[in-house]
């Protein structure tokens, strides 16, 4: 799958589908690569590390540890399983920032994307859903539960509707206002359909363009902004040409025909002809995924953000 | 392409794409079926005329005239084409309309689709960006130019969020206001991807559920209603299922394989899994696209409806 | 202050605010009129009963019964809170409706209102987050919990926009569907400030325009629609010319002038000039307040249109 | 009416009001304070010069130039005058502006203002509406027209929701991007309901809080950001208080009874209670107000910043 992940410029946001791409039809493991599975009644939870160079040089992406919580019913806001999730999430943004993050400490979230784009809101979504404390601090002490730390939040735009890259708007922000970390959301891109709204993948490697280790002028990590970066992310689309060498390859395996990646690229880059790698796949319920679990996601963050605060408390400083 | 469109229980929306469809490869003449095509400058206007019950069956669509107006520039909402696809809308809509409508008859334009799902939100924009009128002759004629016709309008929603059949809503309004001539505007699925956002589809056969000819409880037509509907639609989607399907053709052909539509049909449905047939492919601009189209649209159909009175004056009667 | 709401042409849609306009600066009963209140920990639940013609001459509505919800933490959502507000809205639907509804029957929820203006959006948004089955009955029942209703819905839109007025639209939707009972929620407007996004109204009489008993071709009501009418509304506005006359109002009582009711209605036209009567004054947080109350309001109807069915059930059924 | 503004914390944010405040009834010159008045056919172009500290002290605002222009049709978007405001724009820019700008130089636009409050959504709309380019320098050139200069903006969001103040901000982003000149656009506060969506402001003074000279920490000036600011505002609401005062003064004025400033504004406080200072007063068609003059703003300084670039041209630029 690499030729059409790379003629397309496409990302491999997610560890656990980067892996079996590295993998391939095998279960081999993979050298500097460990893998951890913890299942639960509706969750599963795959924990990534990538412990050196050689591992990350195989999955194209930098050391560090990647969470993936797997729960289908994310999707639709499942009021019984939604609490599982959330704690789920608590849990493992405390294994990733608890190294980073003491009591009263301000920590900024970065809501990725656009607003206007249905599959490209999470990012502002999840702001909008998240409690925000910061002002009250320095307004109105008396209005925070005791012990509240500082949080403060912003959705930058996207370059296309800004003219400004992120690291440009992020850089200045982190500069004036000292967070001691920084949690990053964004739409992502999976390799799957069964993918969208089912998962969300939690790093302590912050964001790399392209999902990759290239170009660091656009990075939000420690090493560009200073400060501790955890992603968060959950799978809104899969491209439309990945789904087309997925029919193809298929249809190779069960016929048991040839499969040429090259010829197979050319024959897609014809079919997707105008709109070339732009074309995203969504499932036409992909509004309320993104509202479902953008809400999820804003509890399952702040949760961790605020200990020992009740979601009913939490809900009251949400815009 | 008939197996995988009963599967997932798909539309062909576009006469012309159905026309496709019925020729396969070839370009044979297709019996009770008249094809005109006027090329200009910047659009191609196809009239596609089914003459009677053999014409009929082999489209799968009922007799009528289906003109479609295609022009590329149509989704950037280009203003230097713009008012030539305003101006072919109009033309066209004289062509459908005019054995129906006498000076000072009532229309009531019907918005289909979702506003809160992007892909499926042209008809609520186009209806936003039409002249309404009617509520004037009523209560404030004084604020009318000349001439102006009671123009009003409805967005009813869809089921999944009314649980209402759009026919159960649209059925009383028309028994209510007695309107000579319904306009219902529609999202429509596609089966290229460059037909998105670059085609305008009008016909004076009204709407049937499936693009076909089956269900009465549901179309929108002279037979359910009574009036003369004039149906107008731009594709906004294609399915996933069509994609992936054209990349196992296409690969067949370009690699000399040789192609089996059941085979294909099974591999396609491992691949989609679990969201099966909902999945739509949109470019990742689409909310622009809506936007530019609902706009265009709405313009084209109110110069046809109010004859004589500027652009300038139409926009001050829209919402 | 008659004469201001005559100017213009204004509502006084609360009775609980119509009682106090007839009551004047006393506390005498008004003959016809009865009155109950039940306090509780965080609501205080208002109920007036007009029992004949000279109760609702003076009340300016028709006879019937009002109950007024008043909670201000229903503005903020408040976690802690929304649960009595839910429970008292429960029981209140069910004494207006019981005598029209049995198990089984299908129930028509009209949202008044335009949901892209923010103060009048709250008809609009309380079907947003109404649970909807009807479509579930015909489609797929299996998909419903035992015991579930039909409830389908619609949001008509307002008539500067569809140029048609309300009941043209619901009219033939409830020949169509035959409900047992509509329940119509509207944004309202209050005399106090304090009222906004603090009390909900329920009553057993449908909704006359401008809240009185007059003209009876926009009326909602089972004299227009033939079936029972509950209405629903929360304040979100106050005119400007209420808030100006109780100004003027006030300082001639805390100044021991002499207040004139034409005089200072002259004053007031003088001051609102070019928008008139259309100036509505709302607190900067009214996008929350509508959010808020709408989903409080969407849960409490539903509570007492599912009896047995749980909250989160319910929540599973919204969209 | 100073008291009320003081006890409310309100702002005077035109400059043609706070003259009217200091003037008083009378006509009297204002010492270092000059104005001048060209009236076109359908705009009036106020121009007010603050010369030195006491025309500064006396008009509670820096020294520099205040241009109002003043046209009823802005509201309604009129397809007739448009072009005129346009122009007017165009050319009281180029007087702000033409001193710090010289042809290539990179441009910041802000959009200040809440895009999920009606009211405050005027800055993010212009935003919207607004042609940018930046990053068509950086990775697509050629897509320029020749001769278009960098513009890039941002949509900072307000306190309330990301906990951080602007200048918190845009500080970083000027550091980063080295604009030549800023342009923030904000929703103004008016003290007359016939200012709304009547009056653009335009000033070369920046933005300071509660539209006076005190706190620099969240000022936007050549002072707290080292560029010039040009600030453009539209007046969108006046506050409820007021009204409530000039309802009082009126009937005072028209009764021949005295007025008491302390006594009205015990009165105010009294009616106006639980919601304070923070009721607005806004037309019914608040909605429609903020989309045209966003509108109409966008493209009076895309004209100014893109100068010789045609309307249609700029409209491909904006999203």
């Amino acid at each position: 799958m690499e030729s059409i992940i790379r003629e397309f410029n496409l990302n491999v946001d997610l560890a656990v589908e980067a892996r079996d791409l590295v993998r391939g039809s095998g279960t081999r493991e993979i050298p500097g690569v460990e893998e951890e599975i913890e299942e639960m009644e509706n969750i599963k939870i795959h924990t990534i590390t990538i412990k050196d160079d050689t591992g990350s040089k195989a999955m194209g992406r930098p050391p560090g540890i990647y969470v993936t919580i797997e729960s289908p019913p994310l999707k639709i806001n499942d009021p019984y399983v939604k609490e599982d999730i959330i704690q789920a999430m608590e849990k493992s943004m405390k294994i990733l920032s608890e190294q980073y993050l003491r009591a009263g400490d301000t920590v900024l979230l970065v809501g990725l994307g656009n607003w206007r784009a249905t599959a490209d809101s999470l990012g502002p979504k999840f702001i909008q859903y998240s409690p925000i404390t910061r002002h009250y601090h320095h307004y109105a002490p008396e209005a925070l539960v005791e012990g509240m730390r500082p949080v403060c939040a912003i959705a930058p735009g996207v370059l296309g509707i800004t003219g400004l890259e992120t690291q440009e708007v992020i850089k200045g922000i982190v500069n004036n206002v000292q967070p001691a970390l920084l949690v990053v959301v964004d739409a992502l891109a999976a390799q799957n359909v069964d993918r969208i709204g089912n998962s969300i993948q939690m790093s302590n490697t912050g964001i790399q363009p392209g999902g990759g280790i290239g170009n660091m002028r656009h990075a939000l990590n420690m090493e560009t902004l200073g400060i501790p970066v955890i992603a968060v992310g959950c799978p809104t689309i899969v491209n439309a040409s990945i789904i087309a060498q997925q029919a193809i390859k298929k249809y190779c395996l069960d016929t048991g025909m040839m499969y040429n990646d090259l010829k197979s690229l050319n024959s897609i880059k014809d079919i997707l002809s105008y709109f070339g790698g732009s074309l995203a796949v969504t499932p036409k319920e992909i509004d309320d995924i993104i509202e479902n679990s953008a809400r999820i996601m804003s509890m399952g963050i702040a949760r961790s953000l605020f200990p020992g605060i009740s979601q009913e408390q939490l809900e009251l400083y949400a815009n």
